[in-house]
């Protein structure tokens, strides 16, 4: 099956480009959250972070850095959103970094943040399951 | 002033941390999206992504990956959101990643996309403006 990124990542398609090197290309979302939008990936095939290969890290998030600030920078906003949907509300199954500029009141708060609480001994559970799995294993 | 993550990198305040190590530290947000929901952040104290220091990007993004994974399979979900506020939306001005485990139908997916149209030629301005950021300055 085809890959939508990997034919822009390889010239087959065409997108409204800001960024490119030999490792990753930054285009515009079409269907963006606020205009400047931009997505970010990896030229290499991968779906998610996890898939990521160590060396690969840098160069991607280098470009993550300095784009989030020239979106902001151009954009004349007040700061950014810089997010991976890995998997789950994922569109299309090759890894993107959204940079998305932000203002204060720009309506995305709210959305974002519906919070819940911990009952009791359901922190200390979640803390141990993700502690657990930098632990060496038994055997 | 007092940065409440810089107390936590220091050993001055607890938390219930999930991973650390010589460059960064990762604890539960108690406030989560949904349980297992993860804050990392660089012990070094910098307000957000674009002030990072080149060298710090690795160590960061290397273990937001491993966390990415740690927390999708402890929290047996199906996928993860990985996040960083800059600025707009960022109530402690330390740099954090939020790492929040994700599920099919777990009622977020509206939330994230009020996905908006361009209307002509603003996609066009957009992109100028953000690709003009990585052209050599004529002064």
């Amino acid at each position: 099956m085809t890959c939508a990124f990997c034919e822009l990542a390889e010239g087959r398609a065409s997108a409204a480009v800001v960024y490119e090197d030999e490792n990753v290309i930054a285009f515009l979302d079409h269907r963006p959250l606020f205009p400047g939008h931009v997505l970010l990936i990896p030229r290499q095939h991968v779906e998610t972070l996890t898939e990521l290969p160590p060396e690969r890290i840098e160069p991607l998030f280098a470009a993550a850095r300095r784009l989030s600030s020239a979106v902001e920078t151009a954009m004349e906003a007040e700061g950014t959103f810089v997010a991976i949907n890995n998997r789950v509300s994922q569109s299309v199954p090759h890894l993107h970094v959204h940079i998305v500029p932000r203002r204060r009141g720009d309506g995305l708060r709210g959305f974002f943040w519906p919070r819940r609480k911990y009952s009791e001994g359901e922190m200390e559970d979640a803390r141990q399951r993700i502690a657990r799995q930098f632990q060496p294993r038994l055997h």
